[in-house]
C-alpha cells in the first residue's frame, strides 16, 4: 500500500522549504505536487529557488526537479491533502477551494483560525477538538495550526490548565526573524536591534491559546476562559522563539508539582509514536540560564518545547520562560504532526 | 573661582571610561585623580587603556596623559567629590572609606543602595530625598544612582505615582550586553541568541524603583507601596536597554492624559539648566515601532527616555516601552547629573 | 551675502538622508528643494519618512516640513547647486538633466563615473582633475564620488603613488549592509553571516582608483597605470567598510617612512579649511587590532580614513587595513566636500 | 573484536566538546577517559559542564556520567590513542608524555606542528606523510592537524598543485568566533564589527599549507615551495571560516577544468570509506553568492568543503572562495578522521 498524495502550497515561500525539508522520506505521506505563484509555475523547482533556498540543508532531490504548479485543484490533481504556508492574502480563498474539491487541508495560514468550526490544532493538546470536523460543510477539511509564538506556550499551559485551572497569563516574546519570512526584515532594521512591534502579533497571542485550549461543546470549539496580556518584540535572533509566561492559576502549587507534570506530559501523538512526535514533549532545563535559542532549538528534532526558570512570581503565581522553534514546531513541523495525526486517526479519507 | 576637583574611582572599567568621556570640558567639575586596581596604579591611564578603551571615541586628552593612583583617599588628596565606577566586591569598602575621609561619594554601585539613609537618587524623581543625606554619619555622603534597567522606567512611573496612584507593574527587559562590563558577555553566548537571565537583576529590578519613588518621613525613606514583577534578559544589543512595561493604577485614566503628563514631566534639573540635563525628560514616539535601541539611544544626548506604544492592557491598565542608554542615562550620565545637582543646590562644601 | 541654494535629488532614500542631516545649518548652503519619486512628491518630508527614516538622529527640523517634489529642473526653481543620491536607473537621465538647465550636479551614483569628462572627485587626491568640468558641453558640470568601498583606499594609495609609484594592489573589502540602502540586505542573509559577493562591486573598486589617481594631460583624465585585484564581501556591520589591502610600489621604502607620509598627508580642503574637511585626513592606529569599525568609524566625524596594521607582505610589498565610513566619506560627507571645493575654487556660479 | 579505547584531553574546552560529540557511538572508538585540569578532574562530567557545555546539542550520555580525570598516562590507563584538544600551553608537554607511555595522540594542538617528523595529517591530502612517523622516538606517535583556517584552503590547493604547480597564494579570512574558544572573544568586541587581527594566526596561515602540501624525502617531510600572504579577520559568526583565495599557477588553465578536479578530487578516506569521510571532499556551488557559513556550514556533516565564485583574477591567475566548518573539518572531525586513517591502515598498535 502506497503512502498518501500530498501537495506543498506556497512551496517557495519560508514555511514551504520546510515543509519541502520535512518531508523528504517520509514515512506516510509522498510529495507530488509543488505549488506557488503564476511567476513561479511551470518552472522546475530548483530553478526558481536558486538563490531563493534558504533552509541550511540541500534542496531534497525529490523536489529538486519537480516543475511547480499553480495553487488550484485543478493543477494539482491525486493529491488527498495539501500543506498549505501560503501568505494570508490568498490563503483563505486557495484553501477553501481545495477543501471544496474533497481535500484534506492542513494550514499554517491563519485565514481560517477564527472560523468556529475549524480547530487550531496542536496535536498533544487538542486533539479532541477534530470532533468539529464533521461541522464542516466541504468535503475536504481544513485543519489549522497556532501561530508560531503560542504553540510552546500552549503546550507549557495545558497541563497547568487540567490540574489547576487558569486566571491569567501574561505574555512577552523576543521572536526570531525567521519568523517575518523572506526577504523579511531589512537587516538595518535588526542588526543590534530589538523592534517592539509586530504587525498583528500581540491580538494572535492574546486570542488563540484560549481557542486551543477550548473545549468541544456542542459541535462547536468553546475557547477556555482566561485573559491574555502579549507585548511582541522582534530580536537578532534567526530562529526560535524565547518566551517569558507569568501565569496565575485557580489553585495553589509548587514549583515541583509543576515540574512533575511537564515532564511526565504527553498526548496522542507520542501514544500513536507517529513519524514527528518528540519523544519528550516538554523538556525542563535546571541549568539557570535556559533555554536560549542558540543550545536548545534543535531539542527533539526541533519539535519538543524546552522550559526553565520556573519560580514563583509577585504578581501572578509562577513565572518561566519557554522556547520553540517557530518554523518547525512553530510551523511547518506542527503542520506535519497534524497531518500525521488525521491519517493515523482515520480523517483522511484516501482516494 | 575654579571648578571642583573630581575623582573617577574604577578609571578603567566600562562605566570608568563613560565617566571620563562625559567629563570632558564639564562645566563644573574638573578630573584629577583616576583610581583604579593596585596592577594599574602608577601608569599613565593611555598605556594601561591600550586595548581597553571601549567607547566609540578616542582618549580625551586630559586623561590620557593622567597617572592612575590606587582608590585611597591618601593617594588621591584634593578631590572634593569622586564618582565611583568600582565593582561591588570592593566598591562598600571603598566608598566608605572616601565618606570618611569628607568626600562626596557618587556612586554608580550597588552596594549602598539598600542603606536606609542612602538615597538612589534619579534627580528629575526624588531630588527630596536629598533630605535624608542629614542622617548619614560620614562628613562625605554617599549617593547612589539606581540599576540602568530600572532608570528610564521609574522616570515614567513617577508622574503615574503622583496623578494616579499605582497597584503594580509588570517588567520584562532586553538588556544590552555592555551592562555587563568588559570582557563581561562571551560573544558565543549572545550573538544570534536571547539569555533569559541575568544574575542578580531581577532582584533589583523588583526592588529599587519602589525605594527611588518614596517619600522622606521622620528623616528616613518609606518605598512606595507597590509590586513589581520582572523577568531580565540579555539580547544581542551593544548599548540601550528596551523595557516592556504593563502598569496597574489605581484611578482611570486614558491614554491621552498619559501622554500628556509625560510630555510636561521635567524636575529639578531643568529648573537649575543643569548641564547634563535633557531639554525633553520623556519623548513619547507615536510610531507604532519605537523605541529603538538603534535609532533612539543618543536622545537627548543618551540622557532623554524614549517611550512608546503606550495601549490599554487586558490585564493591567496600560502596557508600553521604555528606552533608555544604560550606560549614560543609566550609569555614567545618571551619577554626573546627580553631581550636579547636589552642587548646585549647596550639598557639595568645597574645600 | 546668502547661502547658495542648494536641492538633494533622492532625498528619501539611504543617502539621500545623509545629505539632508549633514547640510543642517551648513555654513555654505541651504537646502530649498527635496526631490524624490512621483509617489512621494506633494508630501511633506515628515509624513513621507514616518517609518522610513534610517539615520540615527531626527529629521532635521528644516527638512521635516519641506514638501517634496519630483526630480526635475522645473519643479525645483532656483537651486545653483544639487546633491544627486539617486539610484542608478534614473540618475543618469535626471543629472543630466539638470546640468542642461545649468545646475551643478554633485553625484554619488555611478552613472557619469566612467565619462571622460567627469572627475571621481576626491577632494584632498585629485582636485587637479577639476580641469576637465571644461570639457563638459552642458552648463552645468557633472561631478561624482567614488564608490564607497574604494574612497579610503585611494586617499591611502595617492602619497605612496605620488612617492613611490605603484605597481599593483590587492583589495579584500568587508563591507556593511547600510551599503545597500533600505531595505536593501535582508537580515535573513546576513545575520550571523558572510556573503562573499556584491553585484557589481567588484568591477568598480578594480577600476575606479586608477581614475581617481590619474593625470589630467589634454584635458582629459588620464587613468593611473597599476593592476587591481578585488574580492568584495558583505558582513553583518551597520556602519563602516573595512578593507585589507597589500600593494607592490616601484621603489624600495619602510613602515616608518609610509606611516610619516600618511600622518602628514593633507589637501586643499584642509588648506581652504573647508566645513567638512577632516583635520587629520588618515589616522594611523598604532594597536595591533585597529582600525575596527564600532571604535573609530566616527573619526573626524566619520570624514577621517582610519588605517592600521602596516607590515611587510611576502608576495607584495606592503600588507594594511584601512577603514572608512561608507555613507559619510564614501558617499554624503564626500559629496558635500566636493561640493565646498568647487565653491571656493569658483567653479559654482551662484545665480 | 572491541573498539579502540580512546581518552578525550582537554575534554573541558571548546575542541573537546566537539570530540565527545562527534565520539557518540562511533564505529572504531570508544570513549574511556577525559581528561581535564585538575580544577575539575574528580568530578563528572555533566556536573563539571553544567553551564559550559556550548554545543547546540546535550551532552551525550556515555560523556555525562563519566568521571574525569588529569591528563596523565597514569590517571588514563588502558587508553591506545588520545585525541588531543588541549590548550597551547600545556599540551606540548602532554602529548610528548603520552607519546612516550606508548600512547597514538591525535592532536589539535600547534605545538608539535613544526616539528620535522610529525606530520601536518589532512587525510585527503597527504596520507603519504604518514611514513614519516618511524622518525619518530617515542613509542607512541604525535599527529596533528592544521589550523583550522587554511584546512579547506590546502584541500584545494592540492588538486591544482598536482596538475598545474603553484607560484603564490593570496589568503583574506573572516573567522567565527568559536575559534577563539570560550568564553574567547568579548561580544562588546565583536557584536556588528570586523576585528582586522587574529593573534599568531596569519604566521600559521603563511606557513602551515606548504608543510601539508610537501613530500617526503628521505624520511622527511620537504614543504611545497611556494608562498603565501595573508590578512586574519575575526568577524560575528559562530561557526564557519569563510576565506578568499588568489592562485597564481605554474601552468595554465580554465576555470572549468579546474571545476572538473575538484569535482573529482577524493582521497584514501574516501576509498577506505572511512566513517567521518565525506563523500563529496570539495563541493563547488554555481551560485554567484556562495558559499555562506549559514547556509553551507553542515555541508557533508560539517566535513566538505563548499567552494565557490571561481573566476579570473587580474593579478593571480584565478581567485575563489572556500568555506570550511572549524570546529568540525577544522578541528575535532579532522582529527578523528586522521584516527581513522591511521587505524585502517595499521599505524595503530592496540594492547
Amino acid at each position: 500500500m502506497g503512502k498518501v498524495k500530498v501537495g506543498v502550497l506556497g512551496a517557495t515561500g519560508s514555511v514551504g522549504q520546510r515543509f519541502i525539508q520535512l518531508l523528504e522520506n517520509h514515512e506516510y505521506f509522498e510529495v507530488v505536487a509543488l505549488g506557488a505563484s503564476d511567476k513561479s509555475a511551470g518552472n522546475l523547482y530548483k530553478d526558481v529557488m536558486k538563490s531563493r533556498w534558504k533552509v541550511s540543508s540541500k534542496i531534497p532531490d525529490y523536489a529538486a526537479n519537480m516543475k511547480i504548479t499553480r495553487c488550484t485543484p485543478k493543477e494539482t490533481p491525486g493529491v488527498d491533502l495539501v500543506f498549505s504556508g501560503l501568505d494570508s492574502d490568498v490563503a483563505g480563498e486557495v484553501e477553501t477551494e481545495y477543501a471544496q474539491a474533497g481535500v484534506m487541508v492542513i494550514s499554517n495560514s491563519k485565514n481560517h483560525r477564527t472560523d468556529k468550526d475549524v480547530p487550531i490544532l496542536s496535536a498533544e493538546v487538542n486533539s479532541e477538538q477534530l470532533k468539529v470536523l464533521e461541522a464542516q460543510k466541504t468535503k475536504g477539511k481544513i485543519i489549522t495550526n497556532s501561530n508560531c509564538t503560542i504553540m510552546g506556550v500552549t503546550i507549557t499551559l495545558k497541563p497547568l490548565l487540567d490540574a489547576y485551572g487558569i486566571e491569567s497569563v501574561f505574555i512577552v516574546s523576543m521572536q526570531a526573524i525567521s519568523g517575518a519570512g523572506y526577504p523579511g526584515v531589512p537587516s538595518l532594521d535588526i542588526l543590534g536591534n530589538v523592534v517592539p512591534h509586530i504587525g498583528g502579533e500581540e491580538e494572535k497571542v492574546e486570542m488563540e491559546p484560549q481557542k486551543c485550549l477550548g473545549k468541544v461543546s456542542g459541535g462547536k470549539i468553546v475557547p477556555a476562559n482566561f485573559k491574555i496580556s502579549a507585548h511582541c518584540n522582534r530580536v537578532p535572533v534567526i530562529d526560535g522563539h524565547t518566551v517569558c509566561v507569568s501565569v496565575k492559576l485557580k489553585k495553589k502549587t509548587t514549583v515541583e508539582k509543576i515540574k512533575k507534570l511537564w515532564a511526565e506530559f504527553s498526548g496522542e501523538p507520542q501514544k500513536l509514536k507517529l513519524p514527528s512526535a518528540p519523544l519528550q514533549v516538554i523538556d525542563y532545563r535546571e541549568e539557570i540560564d535556559r533555554p536560549q535559542p542558540r543550545l536548545d532549538l534543535m531539542n527533539g528534532n526541533g519539535m519538543t518545547t524546552t522550559v526553565g526558570r520556573l519560580r514563583p512570581d509577585p504578581l501572578f503565581d509562577f513565572k518561566y520562560v519557554v522556547l520553540s522553534h517557530n518554523t518547525i514546531r512553530g510551523a511547518a513541523g506542527a503542520a506535519i504532526l497534524n497531518a500525521e495525526l488525521v491519517y493515523k486517526k482515520g480523517y483522511l479519507r484516501v482516494k
